[in-house]
């Protein structure tokens, strides 16, 4: 991709065209130079897009939900995105192949885009590339991108959490084990989602989820809860007003401006972080790093003091 | 903790006090200077534990597996120490605990220690956690430790993959998906189990793994095939034969030597770069850091722009 193909391919995603979005995508997922500056190009035509993130256990219907909220916006005549992020793994196949069968109803509708996020083969490469894709539909003129996670990793929770409104899905009975991550369901749900509630239990989780929600304390905004059984469309209007709900609250008041430069200041800071780290293959190389190599092997010296040695400037 | 805490710590999990390991396990998963002191202290009385990884698809087994193996190993009066890798979600509850249920016959065995080692709360903590904590049950004077993968996410993958000996643990039926990533899971397996081997399609599952094997032309190492029914525990010595196959293997002509100090390598450069990437908080402050950050929510500068600014000399 050169400068030129950057360019016409920025122009052709905000034009709509499919294949240039497509394109644009793919070259944000393997990042690089190139990717910064196709992003470079974008960034000024961005920020209209409103993101809602898609985030639970699996098996918990996210997607039959996700699909239901795409033909809710639809319905209104606006256009959405979808992307969904999924951290590849050599066992990850089978949960991938049926999220994406069951989205394949928009298939053939231009006002959407879906497309799944995989890895970028680093650490921490997915939460780096996902507000990039995001961009990439922002300029697209997608008013719309709802942000689905396959897994229930830290880093698809973190990336579901950069949303501006995050819909967490749960199941009649979730809860019930002791371990069960509460304050860390708390901190990333904006909505709550109790999905399946025609099943038994579902009156209790929602008690539940309300006491939790009670005893947390006062706060700016309390996560509203909605029953919904996605494979049947119900609940799901009751879903959208809650987005709704959410989106305007931080409307008033500058809250989502702030939350926004909040999220960019994370993002800055996280590609510095980036940046500093890809210095290490500088840094652990030579005779230097061979000698304190040899002494770790040797249980001489253990791994973090070479690490200190490397990084200290009176070593150099 | 002090450093005469620490010290007495060592002294106490190298005498095998569980009350000692189990805080110094503690210690190691939430890292920090206190860590690495303790770390340092250890490191010298560490280098004879054999690692083995298990990992797979959830649902496979692993646990029931890694269970017969420990009780295998304490037929022949082995110590052994289980590090159960788990990244830490609002949403994996269940599973650790129905995990932990199917370990605890060894609950009351002084020769078996079992630990979950869970999120440090960044991203690639775990990885950088584990081996200190494998090094903590090696100086403890467990000559066998088992890394069992709760999850799928590439950090376990990761984790499991930097054993001595990895067995991957698969199902009849696996490999159906067309997605499945086959080359990642020879990347990693140097033994295969197909647990549940008696379930419709084992033969299958063994004849295609077989073939992908042989496809992938010649190697150091060809993994064997082992079929198991951890359930009732059949397999299990084959399973046993074929880990300790591999290791007889590796500690032919050098080989252990090697891809230990393989590791240790990855791991200097892996904590050089968590290092580096900490100064990003000191670099993403001040006057400088505000006004890029005021141009970014303006949408006029892009924020990769912004950390290559950051990061330029020039800029300072």
């Amino acid at each position: 991709v050169t400068a030129a193909d950057a360019a016409a391919l920025v122009d052709g995603a905000r034009a709509g065209d499919r294949g240039a979005i497509a394109r644009l995508l793919s070259l944000v997922e393997s990042g690089g130079p190139e990717a910064d500056a196709a992003l470079s190009r974008l960034f000024p035509h961005t920020g209209t897009t409103y993101t809602v993130g898609m985030t639970g256990p699996p098996g918990g219907g996210k997607s039959t939900l996700t699909d239901r909220l795409v033909a809710r916006l639809r319905r209104d005549g606006e256009e959405v995105g979808v992307l969904a992020v999924d951290p590849t793994s050599p066992f990850t196949g089978g949960a991938i192949l049926g999220d994406r069968v069951r989205m394949q109803g928009h298939a053939t509708d231009a006002g959407v885009f879906i497309r799944s996020m995989a890895s970028r083969g680093h650490l921490g490469g997915l939460a780096l590339a996902t507000p990039q894709a995001v961009r990439v539909l922002d300029a697209a003129g997608k008013p719309w991108v709802i942000i689905e996670t396959v897994g229930v990793g830290q880093v698809e929770v973190e990336v579901a959490g950069a949303a501006d409104t995050t819909a967490v899905v749960l199941n009649p009975g979730w809860g019930d084990a002791v371990q069960a991550n509460k304050a860390g369901l708390l901190e990333i749900a904006d909505v709550l989602a109790v999905n399946k509630a025609d099943r038994p239990g579902g009156d209790e989780t929602v008690r539940d989820l309300r006491n939790m929600i009670e005893w947390s304390g006062p706060r700016d905004w309390a996560p509203p809860i909605v029953e919904t059984v996605a494979t049947e469309g119900r609940g799901v209007d009751d879903l959208w007003d809650a987005i709704a709900a959410h989106r305007a609250h931080l409307e008033r008041d500058g809250r989502l401006a702030t939350r926004r430069a909040a999220r960019l200041r994370d993002e800055i800071e996280a590609l510095v972080a980036e940046r500093l780290g890809r210095r290490a293959g500088a840094v652990c190389t030579g005779a230097r790093f061979d000698e304190l190599l040899a002494r770790v092997a040797a249980h001489d010296l253990d791994p973090h003091a070479a690490a200190d040695a490397l990084l200290d400037p009176r070593g150099q």
